[in-house]
């Protein structure tokens, strides 16, 4: 194991980290908030003297570097950001647990969207900014990682190049342009340009300033950590639509704009993985609006709760502008399938994603024909592309992981004694990166009441939904840690 | 499609169901039950007329029988002898909804034990033995299939061949012995001498004759209808212990009997199946325990009720001695786990079985060591086995096909709008073959509340969990009935 090249990496990253509070900082002087301010203070100071001492302790690293270093620097990178970035949190008393401000914290950079906080508007300003603003960073962090993982192991067996054709079926992020810089340039370049668009159109509907850069980041990165107490329920109608658009936007795959972006807009509506969420997302909204119309005033108010909850789940957001505990069954159904599903593979979405999805149906459709006709060879095609073997059987074993990590937290939480619907959706929620769940997790509660371990257990769960589980599996892995 | 081959198979099977009938109509006849005795009375003889007329309608039967025709075969049989066996169920009255009297045949004949009926007890003693005894035929039903399957289709690539192997990863079904009749003459020794092994140690502890075989009946076929109101809670603690062995007795790969048979006793315990299967019954009877010993008078107490749940859980029997409903959340997520896992593979239980587990388990740990060293090649092995590629694919589809069902039938049933835990258990309950859920659908409750599309839903899960899922999806595909 490279250690000191991953000390390196991890260093640097929390220098960035600390230069990212700053404006956080400025927010909380300019405010008057005094002990967010010394939050902040001792948080950079803290952060810097880490990094700046991870930098110079390891120096001369070999240039030598494996998808095995590349998987655990990713998954080490994201724990102690997590750790660093809850030290405002816990330093200004705001939140005293330090568990609780690491749970906030991962579910931002994560971005989950789940909270601790019974009422949030009684968090100091500097601190709300921070908040949410770990939400567009875990959104870019999340981008580098789908370029991380393309570039990390170019072999043609290799894992990471499969693991992105499995996440990517449609138009290939690695191959976009042809050097990864440029690829990470036009990534950032559009989801700069989106957070910018979001953010505009939310000024233009009368939002504060203040409001709207932190619903535009907690959009962009599909996080989901509201600034009111009631998320986006007091909003205007208008600023809920410009939300819903917004986060469908951020939960399509970031490929397809770069298409738009060369003029070439006709093979998008051919990709099958956005045909697939496009779908979703229409008669979901079409079938809860029949079922919840009543509980509204009028067939217009219900469709717009609907499409702004359908587009908040399945893109794993979390806002919510209604509490969707109450709806009936059925409707609570559909979008407890749609947090399973999630967004497209290459956005800031997190859950299963389509085009996993996607690939499972056609193979399962393929081992029942099989069952007719032994004999018969075929092969899976997505958008006309033949879908090599190997990344149907990691997408499988995917699978297998999703449904094994969901079972092992749902009994592990279960130990605090809440309800089975509490157990089941705050394990979706936070595996799946979402935020909110039902019953007692649901839009208008919190996660504070579980128990120390069951936060640890949901803290893991956001991060290994969020890095693609296996990124996290390879750390319980004795033969990560074998010495070669 | 050999139509005629199916139609003159399907015909001889309702025969026989017609002369099964009998036993409980001289039950009925014996105890002047006249409303049931009409009912058996046109049943069997509708269902005679149906057989007969199946028989000499389709001679002369071409000899060509592929696998598409066994699954087909298989599949239409359980349908028939399902709406036939509910006939005395509602030409007698005493089920007046033809649809509840479907689910509860179907229930039976399944092996499940989810009964729509409030209170068991008030039920015709004919009926009460015509109920239990179809969970004994439906036990051999699944012995047969497990047969039919190995012997379907012996080309080294095929699906069945395949099946079977992914099935019994243990010392293998169909290798036993070399002609396909023997095998099955001592599966069904195996299974007759067990069922009577049990009905003596419940006569021998008091429990009355009529009671004792009903109760073996229900415990052979892993079926679990109870005949009294409480279910299994009002006997001694010695007939539920001897419930409790033999429920687990008959979740074992009944291979491992024949070993015992032949003197083999030594490879048993290597099994690995075997192991999975004991290690999880042991945990979660030890965890349970712990977790619910305050509810009860003493450990002792606890234990035993602990271990009586767990069997009837795990084996997907359905048994109750006390309402598990009101147990901690974390005791109800374990058995919630154990509804999933289900029995060993060719036992007569039901769910996801122990061998499929532990062969996803396997291969996704193939998968994460992948990731790390992307050349790696390696085999999976079970009992020393290799196993081939194809049956992983096949397990894998299967898992997809498993959560793809498990998911459209919550959101078909939420329709009737119960609560969240109520439709998920509910459909784990039915599609597993187990019985009671929580909520709703507890042990001490029935599913009688739902709705008619509801029922089909479930009647169709259940179909489909006994049935390995693949033989009923292959109805729904177009290229089955496509002519060729």
């Amino acid at each position: 194991m490279n250690y000191k090249m991953i000390g390196r990496f991890v260093g640097k990253i929390l220098l960035v980290e600390a230069i990212f509070m700053l404006p956080a900082l400025f927010i909380s002087i300019y405010k008057g908030e005094d002990d967010s301010v010394f939050g902040f203070v001792c948080s950079i100071i803290v952060t810097t003297l880490l990094g700046l001492s991870l930098v110079l302790g390891c120096k001369n690293a070999k240039k030598v570097f494996y998808a095995k270093e590349g998987m655990v620097c990713v998954a080490v990178s994201w724990f102690l950001i997590s750790f660093a970035g809850a030290f405002p949190f816990y330093l200004s008393g705001e939140i005293p647990m330090f568990v609780d401000a690491l749970f906030e914290t991962v579910s931002g950079f994560t971005t989950t969207g789940a909270s601790i906080l019974p009422e949030v508007e009684s968090l100091s300003m500097g601190l709300i900014y921070w908040r949410s603003f770990t939400h567009w960073l875990g959104g870019m962090g999340v981008l580098v990682f789908v370029l991380a993982i393309a570039n990390g192991d170019k072999s043609r067996g290799g894992f990471a190049m499969h693991l992105l054709r499995a996440e990517s079926p449609g138009p290939k992020v690695g191959k976009l342009v042809p050097k990864m810089k440029n690829t990470a340039e036009i990534l950032y370049g559009m989801y700069i340009i989106l957070t910018l668009l979001d953010f505009i159109f939310l000024l233009l509907g009368g939002m504060p300033v203040f409001d709207s850069l932190c619903t535009a980041f907690g959009t962009a990165g599909t996080g989901g950590f509201g600034i009111k107490n009631d998320s986006m329920a007091g909003y205007s109608p208008y600023l809920q639509n410009v939300c819903t658009v917004f986060m469908l936007l951020f939960g399509v795959n970031f490929s397809c704009y770069y298409f738009i972006f060369i003029g070439n807009v006709k093979d998008i509506f051919k990709d099958e993985e956005l045909r697939l969420y496009l779908g979703l997302v229409t008669c979901s909204i079409l079938l809860i609006t029949s079922d919840i119309y009543k509980l509204y005033d009028g067939v217009g108010e219900a469709l717009r709760h609907a499409a702004f909850q359908v587009s908040s789940i399945i893109t794993t957001t979390g806002f919510a502008t209604t509490d969707f505990d109450l709806w009936p069954s059925f409707s609570k159904m559909i979008l407890m399938l749609l947090m399973i599903v999630g967004a497209c593979a290459g956005s800031t979405g997190g859950g299963f994603k389509c085009g996993r999805a996607l690939l499972i149906f056609k193979n399962l459709k393929r081992n029942i024909k099989h069952s007719l006709h032994s004999k018969s060879v075929e092969v899976i095609r997505v958008n006309n592309q033949v879908i090599e073997e190997k990344v149907l059987e990691t997408t499988n074993a995917y699978l297998a992981a999703y449904v094994f990590i969901i079972l092992a937290s749902i009994i592990l939480i279960s130990l605090d004694n809440f309800s089975v619907t509490t157990n089941i959706t705050a394990v979706l929620a936070t595996f799946n990166n979402i935020g909110p769940g039902f019953d007692a997790v649901g839009p208008t509660c919190n996660f504070a009441g579980f128990g120390v371990i069951s936060k640890l257990v949901l803290i893991l769960d956001m991060l290994a939904g969020r890095l693609e589980i296996f990124t996290i599996m390879v750390l319980f892995l004795r033969s990560t840690w074998r010495y070669k």
